[in-house]
């Protein structure tokens, strides 16, 4: 052991190499014999935390034995959403390619904040946004930026729309004054709990947010959303943003933008498309009429660590015009005042947060790796299997279809003829399943029935995995 | 090249271990070989965007091509972080067992919203943040969680003291009432720009942060800071936290957290301490003193991947009551409802972002291979080698510190006889040496007087790099 109680500095690097090369060793492996693990950890609450000791060694260990304790104490206790049968919540994925990217990254360990910080991150994140930008199709004037999840996107964009409102919240605040409207946001009643945190956040509070009622396909009813603005406005509140959209949690409806676009431009009114997760999906080109209206959003969220193969986090914001974000968040303290300032872009001045990961690298990798058309067959496979999946639900007397299937998650619930309580049945189903360690589904509540959610996303899913389910699921029958 | 048009899947796992291999190699020769870097990058504005396509590839491209290209294209844009000559802003660094950590986080790929869709990180990160807690000496009550950065916590900490004040913000927001009197955030003049930005984003905008002088050593003067709060109250406005900062940016100084949190008893508000550089030194015995009053604040942020070895991003948010926190985020979701909600700990309870990285693991191995001695050896080392360049600066008549060096950040400037226009001076020095790319110092502005920033924190810093600078900067004295 090289950790000596007397030696300063970093492991050596013979050290390393060693135990880096036994890590990839055990990735590999990982990788390799995924399906020998259970999806779902099958630990009990505070297996792991009973398993540590309760305070921190006093002399440094070997490696050796914390990479033992990896696999004893850790993998246990592992949920493998990259297991090809990880159907629950989105089905994610990381790609090989996705963990190299993360190495450097981290090796690096470089902070974004300003250009000169870290030129390679800045820059290597606008050339590689502008290439997934025009592999979805979207106008040239799209900008984008990188933040870690899609909520903390959101929450930048409807924070954007509130400063466009030209109320000088950022400098005067929102309390201690009389002079505001009630301010107003609007989702599809299936809008993801995010878009509800936002509102908490950004002191706009729930009663902001105002859910618009869906058609029995879960996609908004414009003249819904229509109609609550004119009430809204004549009740003297000031709308600031609706955010429809594409691939909704519970389902992966798609809301009609084109048609939001219109409303939202007769109002003035922030249009913000969350398409986090089905936004990976706009480089298909049979796909791209789910997009129609996006060209006219001010704002898009979508996440590459969600279905583009690339390791959490990576969430992408792309704006009609960043400079109003910019102009939301912008603030340069003295110490990171630098002459280069009017010339080039600082990560920081685009949002809360001052440090940024170098994130950019590995979606870079990803679609270096991939290739425009490789990223579209796989995506285009798991449209297919799902939509599969979803013809043996329909075509069985035993089990219905809860809710259309425009991309990979299929929403359905058996209903054997004389089952008696539906909802009990299915979520026993469920639950049995999850038990088994065999699969991992998720559910949903559709007016008021219980739904089981399947999601097909993982970059090692084959149709074999869903046959698998499948056959799980009818065994279960009553 | 096996990424062939015609596969799906992932990258074959032979090649995923050749190239690991290779990418280990590659980090250890740069981790070995670091100081023959130029600390920071030498390339121009869009040298980078200019070596890049315009587009992504159709096809895929062969892994070796492009691990070609991070040499030949994005290393010469790399700021090196982690070079033991990088003094600017904070000195940060990561260790090689941190880079192992974010290898497995990026491999797992785990979201750890629910505890069940990740028992590992949930679990982890409760031990080994209450082994950070031990280690720094702080009460038993306090329980953390991860968030990415400081300026993420702090956001957190400001939103649940405003939804302490019993306004209910969380429901009713802020705008549309006039029953709200003006809400008011108190910190030193110095403190970070996260604070105004954690302001502005929570609706409560700049003119809530009220910032106290501070006295010649840049710490607030708690006396000035009672007489704001009742200024404030006697003026209508309702006093929500007050943020004490335990090495601030500009200077490293240490605000008076015990006579503060005497005023914020009286008063009953909110005490955030903000020790997001310093907070590691608390795990110095030596160094307790500039944490008393500490174990009285409602919460604290310390940030590892500041001065823990630990690579970016990893924050920690101790709260003494963590349910307050949960009380102005939680929101849950039909399609996040699990059937162990009541009995175990979920992390997207806790804030805005719903899924969390693995960030436990790599503070996990950290503190494991290092143990507590070596990480007190480190840091201590880091602020003997700080007191040793003050001590030469002292010694000299063309040199002057200009504020106290109580942890590893040295403030000064040249001052030699004669010199005219000391700010300018000092400025060329300074631009001189960051162009040579053998140091990478930064500013502040300190009653108007340019000051150098010497900050010492690189897991690779010895004594010589600091002879180094001194070098270099005596002999660009006029």
């Amino acid at each position: 052991m090289t950790n000596k109680p007397d030696r300063l500095g970093d492991m050596p690097t013979e050290e390393f190499r060693r135990f880096g090369y036994q890590i990839i060793d055990q990735l590999a492996d990982y990788f390799d014999e995924m399906e020998r693990y259970p999806v779902l950890s099958q630990v009990e609450p505070d297996w792991l935390k009973n398993n540590l000791p309760a305070s921190a060694p006093e002399s440094g260990e070997d490696f050796g034995e914390i990479l033992g304790d990896v696999d004893r104490l850790i993998m246990p206790a592992v949920t493998h959403w990259n297991h090809p049968n990880f159907h629950g919540l989105f089905s994610t994925s990381t790609s090989s390619v996705g963990v190299f990217g993360e190495m450097f990254a981290a090796a690096f360990d470089m902070k974004a904040m300003l250009w000169r910080t870290s030129p390679a991150s800045t820059e290597l994140e606008d050339v590689v946004l502008d290439w997934l930008r025009q592999m979805m199709a979207l106008p040239a004037h799209f900008e984008g930026i990188i933040y870690d999840t899609a909520s903390v996107s959101t929450m930048h964009a409807i924070a954007a729309a509130r400063e466009r409102a030209g109320l000088h919240i950022r400098e005067q605040g929102m309390s201690g004054r009389d002079d505001l409207p009630l301010l107003r946001v609007y989702a599809s009643q299936h809008v993801h709990s995010s878009i509800d945190k936002a509102c908490i956040t950004l002191g706009l509070g729930t009663r902001s947010l105002r859910k618009i009622e869906c058609n029995e396909r879960f996609e908004v009813i414009p003249e819904k959303l229509a109609l609550a603005i004119e009430e809204d406005i004549a009740a003297g509140y000031r709308p600031i943003c609706v955010i429809p959209t594409i691939g909704t949690t519970s389902t992966s409806s798609v809301d009609p933008v084109d048609a939001i676009a219109d409303i939202c431009e007769k109002y003035g009114i922030w249009l913000h498309v969350d398409t986090a997760y089905a936004g990976s999906t706009a480089i298909i080109p049979e796909f791209q009429h789910h997009f129609k209206g996006c060209e006219r959003a001010d704002s898009i969220v979508v996440n590459p660590h969600k279905w583009l193969f690339t390791p959490f986090d990576l969430s992408v914001l792309y704006c009609k015009d960043l400079s109003e974000l910019k102009g939301a968040f912008s603030l340069v303290a003295e110490y990171l005042k630098t002459s280069d300032e009017q010339s080039v872009k600082n990560g920081m001045d685009y949002g809360i947060q001052l440090g940024r990961r170098f994130r950019a690298l590995k979606l870079w990798f990803v679609i270096r790796y991939f290739g425009r058309e490789g990223l579209i067959a796989r995506l285009r496979e798991h449209c297919r299997l799902a939509r599969l999946f979803a013809s043996w639900v329909e075509e069985s007397s035993d089990w219905e279809l809860m809710a259309p299937v425009p991309f990979a998650l299929v929403c359905f619930r058996a209903c054997p003829a004389g089952a008696g309580d539906l909802n009990a049945l299915n979520e026993k189903i469920m639950n049995d399943i999850n038990a088994s360690g065999d699969a991992y589904l998720s559910h949903t509540k559709l007016n008021d029935n219980f739904a089981m959610r399947l999601s097909v996303g993982s970059i090692r899913v084959e149709e074999r995995h869903l046959r698998k389910v499948w056959d799980h699921l009818n065994e279960r029958l009553p």
